[in-house]
């Protein structure tokens, strides 16, 4: 891909700056703001979701089938389970207008979450225990009536999340796929880069379970929650579950982080409202338990953005940057240059397919484009100019110093 | 896939048969009724729906970029427009309940198009001649406030749609382009498999040209539009726009169809509205020129079941279909045969990567794996049981009878 054909521009100022990963991620092109809490994804920042998106995908196709839910669903659903009044992030849908309220006058939940959709859905296919356990994931665009829409991506109105639901024939099973869950979460992390500063923390059940739920949370200095974490057994709580006391006994270490996914056992709270049972070997009809999963993938995004930067730019891990190779042409009104420049981008694009962003503004100087690359955060920046003869020069987004190298050394090195 | 890890299953019978889209597809487990329009996408269903939206987006990148833009946006843009009181399918988004208006009292539009998100996008990257012309796309969830939803896939509240903008220096630009647009759209439908019996149609340009807009239809006994071709020039007309008395004059052909596209020259109606201006050459400001244009990508699934289908069941066309192979195993009880099945499974999914559904189902009987295959309507049915010792059972779905090959002979002459 080339700089001229993204269709959006670097930018040196901005108005949001409510955060570090907002600010960078707009300077760099990669989202724009339409109102607090609401994005538009650029190509740059496309690709990265995308990325992220089908890692989670890959790692839930182990333990799920993919399905994509209405985001708009009938109210009489959320009557059903008693929600309807009471999540306080809850939006719905009507006529903007009196011509559209004349022709539909319905009222309908915009959801910020599924299991009113997924539950009456399983219980249409999942009649004995043979159809059990059985799991269904999707991976969609969800609106909270956020009030302090916040953060960037990390707080967002309208946000990209990946939701999957459990369906058992007893409490034991749930639990048995709920650690397979954590399995497959760990082996997302890892996919994705971060699982070494990711941290497994107890938190509350809430009114689904005396159990604990758990968050897996991302150490992050700018991070918005607390973890308590026990020095000698390694336990991780959140604020709100931790032991008493246990800021001042000297046997926690305390630190921010920013919490990138959830897992929960629902048991049989939402199989009790829509009334779902399945026929047991024995003969008798039982209550189906349920668990749910969640990672929010626009909001790992944004954490990632707060984690990895430095006063330049972001630092993308490799798994997920917009691009693998920045290839910066200095020099470009020099058609001997330009042509030369051409010439390692198709080489460059033939080693390393659709992973290469060439910049090839002619107006640009060179401090802007080496400003440029250091703020969009590729893991790797390849200049060609007058002065590099037939060489390239090399550098290392998380390093300082280049390095000049011929062309297959560079592709020897570095494409796999 | 195994047919056991679907989670889904076909259905005999179905309360929604508003259409032969929604009863085949419903009754083959490729979506799920939620309420009226708006559908759940299953495994199955998914898979032909990403099929085809990656048709359009590999077509569309000849002539866009791809973004993502948020479907909740402030009833200010559409204010701006004047759009937000005349559009009779608006909806808008206020909280659900007490608790929610407590926190947030806000009220938002959710887009069913995004000439108000992407003209003040556009706004921000284009200053100068030098950035014109470009194109931004995006395929995403869209909601229309739908009085009548009906139809299946044909007519939803909540629908998948490619929607992409473009931006030029002069309507001669806009012109210039629009032919181009339309050269990608022949060829999308083409590698959709469904060119041959789509036309070009001229439709009103409504209040923003003179000029006709365009719809692409595709010729279907059950569509909703009529088309007037001229039997001469083959130019072909809506209703809205057909010559008085063409449907007497016997110079037109006369016949239903399914529209599957439109593009639309938008002029200066949302640059006004915004006060996009560029920079022109001569040093003066001037305004930019718009066009649109759709894409259905859910409708076109529901369009080619109605186009596509037999008394047994759909007949995906081979680019979209959601396996290539349905491999029937029969006679499972039987350990050998079992095993037999098993390995011409591992066999096929080699040589058709996770081109292959496996019917393994042990309960079911012969009849009903048949009726199932042709119902879910894959290209190329195989079967193995006991009868065909060493040999596969091999059978187009657009074709009646089977032939007996070896599997080598089958891999050969089907895999790519």
């Amino acid at each position: 891909m080339k700089f001229s054909k993204l269709y959006t521009k670097t930018r040196k100022t901005i108005s949001d700056d409510s955060s570090i990963n907002a600010k960078l991620l707009i300077q760099a092109g990669f989202i724009d703001q339409v109102m607090a809490g609401a994005y538009t994804y650029l190509p740059l920042g496309l690709r990265v979701l995308n990325k992220i998106e089908n890692i989670v995908r890959q790692k839930m196709n182990a333990i799920g089938v993919e399905v994509l839910m209405p985001a708009v669903v009938p109210t009489e659903l959320w009557e059903k389970t008693g929600r309807l009044d009471t999540v306080d992030v809850l939006g719905q849908v009507t006529a903007a207008n009196a011509a559209a309220k004349a022709k539909n006058d319905g009222r309908y939940v915009i959801s910020p979450t599924h299991e009113e959709v997924i539950t009456p859905l399983a219980q249409k296919f999942v009649t004995s225990y043979k159809d059990l356990p059985c799991g269904y994931y999707q991976i969609q665009t969800k609106f909270r009536n956020e009030p302090r829409a916040k953060s960037g991506l990390l707080r967002c109105r309208e946000f990209r999340m990946k939701d999957l639901y459990s369906f058992h024939v007893s409490e034991e099973d749930l639990k048995k796929y709920y650690e397979q869950s954590k399995d497959a979460y760990w082996s997302m992390y890892e996919a994705l880069g971060i699982k070494n500063d990711t941290f497994i923390v107890k938190a509350s059940g809430g009114d689904f379970t005396k159990d604990y739920s758990h968050e897996f949370q991302l150490r992050v200095d700018t991070g918005e929650d607390t973890v308590f974490r026990n020095i000698k057994t390694g336990e991780c709580f959140n604020k709100e579950v931790a032991p008493d006391g246990a800021e001042k006994s000297g046997e926690y270490e305390i630190f921010k982080a920013c919490e990138i996914g959830n897992i929960f056992p629902l048991n049989t709270k939402f199989s009790d409202a829509f009334d779902f049972t399945y026929k047991a070997e024995d003969g008798t009809n039982k209550k189906v338990y349920m668990g749910c999963y969640g990672v929010g993938t626009s909001r790992i995004m944004g954490v990632m953005v707060e984690k990895y930067h430095d006063e330049k730019g972001i630092i993308w891990p490799e798994s997920v940057a917009p691009y693998k190779v920045h290839l910066v042409g200095l020099d470009l009104h020099d058609a001997e240059i330009s042509a030369k420049v051409e010439n390692v981008f198709a080489t460059l694009q033939k080693h390393f397919p659709d992973e290469v962003i060439f910049d090839d503004r002619t107006e640009a100087r060179a401090g802007e484009k080496f400003a440029d690359a250091d703020l969009v955060g590729c893991p790797l920046r390849v200049v060609v100019s007058r002065r590099s003869e037939d060489k390239v020069e090399v550098k290392k987004r998380n390093e300082k110093e280049a390095t000049v190298m011929s062309l297959e050394e560079f592709v020897s090195k570095y494409s796999n």
